[in-house]
């Protein structure tokens, strides 16, 4: 449930407010060169720094436990720990009765029967996506030369980097936040990943995808704008005999399968819940209605942190894939 | 690959112009009562009728061939078979080789080397969805009481259904095809199905909708519109301790987990691809350019058969997801 | 449940009196060349004929339902379905409130709350091997020119072919059946095939191998043996840099990885359960003790028909394992 | 690959001389009351401390790093770490080139092209059974009261437990090792646990079983002796109408169920490969011939230490059973 892969394998565990977060990766082919500085980049695009971004400091240094030795991976999993170190549960006790709107703290009590550790939103939280992005390192690594790359191109209602940061700023001064839309193009698939039934490369996307905290929405190609289109106009022409066409509304994506053009699609991101503005909820001991702001250090827009991680569940998926196909050897020379 | 479940488990088979499609449904518990008359109504929403449907007329009589007896489920694999009888297989003899844009026919020629069956897309035809709706009807008996409704709500551009009908016909009468959205909404869906890593219920939800050939894009909820929405007017106010919420821009669900509300999803299908207007493509005998204009009996507007495939894909994944939370019995009585 | 496989999958349906049995193999390279008469060898040999075999004559031919076109297969899933004809249900109607001692009978209506089809076993009976065999018939045609070759090494007590026949004469006229065992060897496995933990080759082997119904212990190898061997004379002296041999106590696999030596295992399949001569067991609707005899057409030895299913079983994990290692392309040509 | 199970998964990960072994166990139920010291006493029992047991003295300590919340599980992925101490690894380095006959030493080399961590075995070494039992614990902890007990039942080829501590010191004077056979027997089994095809009783366990180093077989009930056996002696009587019998040659389980009786089923372990004996293998850089004494730290009898890895193995299985029909709840109160 936690796992994710069939033959590239990724299990997460991890709580924001417990000793650690982590990944096995399993299925890693053997003699990929991995050493902890090929994390840092996308750690720390992840780890923002932005203003709107929240101000809980991780150094977020990948300890690599198993899988790896003399600087290559072996072949056996692989397993990454980052320990949690600037964790502040008290903020939190406090909310444990007081479930916020829009966050996973009720639905997790019901679930696990109260059990769950609450704090910081427990296995819940968008510090699991630090253990996400880790295991994208590795599947972006076996993928090379193909190309990820995620951009949020709209976040607070406007597309224009200048004006994103003035609609967090002004959501920020309201001790409010903003939702967004992030792209994702990978450049270099071959044509015939995916399978046609339940295993199309639509399917294993979302799939992967919707596990980034968040995340409510992901559409392909011309996605939602297709449904007031036209066959005519929709319909991407052909203009080789492997595949190239002049307009790419498919996304990259017939039939489930990719066609070797760009693979291309969005994902919304739903605006951070954990807001100093007041929500109306319920105290849960009583059952009376009551008001919550929630203070302390969180995102004012989750979507500016989101390209890393949406590129490593790509990546997964797409390592995953070639590796099915025989695309990947499974001993690297 | 074209299997999905863990313990209801659908595996769909068969090609548009070979001898049958059908599915085996593995892991059903066992005493349902199950007879052909079941699968009528939904077959026969899937059919269609309207102006803008296919004119192939298939009968589509299920034919349960194993997992039942006395008129009810036995726990063993249930198999049911379509037989394909109004089958032209020469109107695709002559598209053989020049790819129809939109469709999976290149791709597929591409991922198994030639040895695909071209004739009507193949194992790729929305032909293969009536096999899910069948595996959907008995999902469907399983969950009750739950209710599982898919409308469209949009297509050709218009919301009315009065208006949808004439720009269906606009289209036809260009010999062109319309986009639309089909909604899904489910009725008593408990709280905490989905798990918080990989199998969100959105991660499942998706895989398995975007199975549905045509289907490029979902979204939960406020979904989309969620990106140019501040926080405090997305997340949703509790007003009981049992999660109810005053709005439903969750969709009904809060960190990969239901939360008692109503589940409510839209997917986009894309235009029919098989359409009479003149696209590009090329000959690939000879690698030229040509174009191509497709006869013969489709859809103008596939979102119109949808819903009733959408909502077999959303019972096959809420059945196993009871089944895995324990809350349908192994055997009925 | 009943399907076996990550990328090469097997699923097998059916009822012993019920209409059919068969399979759908999914995830088999397109391109492999497969007609009807492919199957007959390995169906003619599992059919049986010999004086300890059933009297129950099925034709077993298979009809192909989807997945091959133009006589080779199309990367779709391929369906096989045998029609059940020589079916004689009211031998069966009789015995439904007697179980036979070491038959499924009363576990399959305990199990399914008295749900499942209990006319000839139903869905345990071994009737369903056929459908077994005729997945592993496609597996052994992709993993050519590897060579899977079982043969009963021992029935009733004794070695020797002769001394079989007599033995299980000498039980037959006693209304009894007798136990035995069947060795199976693979040539030309490549050397690196199976995982270090859970998916070792014996896990997989033993997997697939304990679906074979009356199947109740396998061993690799010296086996059993080697509990009084020492380690000085079980272990296999090296004799080259590729690692053949001196002797095979092993049976082809160190550390549940195949080391290219000749894949060897044995088991046993106990005596018939369906016999003359009577047993004791309970009347389950009043509890009481009775007698059994069974009468009609049964097996006094399975394990003569047993070597067919055992390499379509040993078939099916060895393609599953080559195409995960990438070993089997995913077209042929 | 390192990864068992459906609903209660676990996947191993670690080196025999890296910085831990560890397992991941996905799909615990939440509120099962689970501290460090609950995993002592089967520790304790694998360490072993008979004087054929390896002289490596590990601590063996269980550090829990997530899933565990107010001493209790969350609900949440369980990661169990144990640090490696106690490594010499000087004494491998000499071994690199010459593989251990019986060893995993030359398949890994091969299918890993040489970067395996060749370090006491790395990812083959028995050492990570430690994990297996961690994970075991906490099965045994979901199926109370169920009750999993094996036990050594011959070693040395000798049955009597003071025979056996002579054979193995006989073996240790000759600086040899002996096989063995351990025996498990499961009391309190529901009847109804296990699928008719491929997810047999048997095939989850054989499955399990053999994913432990130096199992290479294993046989249900009366096992391979039934070869030998008639049907009128082999099969159980039937005394009462659950299901109850005379004798237990099926081990507890008929066509791939539960049948309510003892489940009790035997492996063998084959003598340890790590001997101070000579034995044939070849020099890799060379390619010649060369005779190999592995001295240092080594089991004289593996068997001795299989009985709480074997019970953990089954517990595995059978917690994810149980889990599968429903008779354990997803929250335990």
């Amino acid at each position: 449930m936690n796992t994710f892969g069939r033959l590239f394998r990724v299990c997460i565990f991890g709580e924001s407010h417990g000793e650690c977060v982590g990944a096995v990766i399993d299925g890693c082919p053997a003699g990929l060169a991995l050493v902890p500085a090929d994390f840092a980049a996308d750690l720390e695009r992840r780890a923002g720094g932005a203003k709107g971004a929240t101000a809980r400091k991780e150094a977020d240094v990948p300890l690599i436990k198993s899988g790896v030795f003399n600087g290559k991976t072996t072949g056996a999993p692989i397993t990454i720990l980052f320990e949690n170190n600037d964790v502040r549960s008290e903020d939190y006790e406090k909310l444990k009765d007081t479930p916020r709107p829009g966050h996973a703290d009720l639905v997790a009590r019901m679930k696990y029967g109260g059990h769950n550790d609450y704090r910081g939103g427990g296995h819940f939280s968008g510090r699991l996506t630090v253990a996400l992005v880790a295991a994208g390192v590795i599947a972006k690594k076996l993928l090379r030369p193909m190309k990820i790359e995620a951009e949020v191109s709209e976040a607070g209602g406007v597309k224009d980097s200048k004006a994103i940061g003035k609609a967090i700023d002004a959501a920020l001064a309201d001790g409010d936040s903003v939702g967004g839309i992030v792209e994702c193009r990978v450049d270099g698939v071959p044509t015939g990943l995916g399978e046609p039934f339940f295993d199309s490369m639509e399917s294993l996307l979302g799939h992967a995808v919707f596990a980034i905290p968040a995340v409510k929405g992901i559409e392909f190609g011309a996605g939602f704008a297709s449904a007031g289109m036209r066959g005519s106009e929709c319909n991407d022409d052909i203009l080789t005999v492997v595949g190239k066409t002049k307009t790419n509304n498919a996304g990259g994506i017939n039939g489930g399968i990719t066609n070797g053009n760009e693979l291309m699609f969005r994902v919304v991101v739903k605006p951070a819940s954990s807001i100093a503005k007041e929500k109306r909820t319920v105290y849960l001991k009583t059952g009376k209605e009551t008001a919550i702001s929630v203070g302390g250090r969180h995102d004012a827009c989750i979507a500016l942190r989101v390209p890393p991680v949406l590129e490593a569940a790509t990546a997964i998926v797409l390592a995953d894939m070639m590796l099915m196909e025989g695309k990947i050897d499974r001993v690297l020379r």
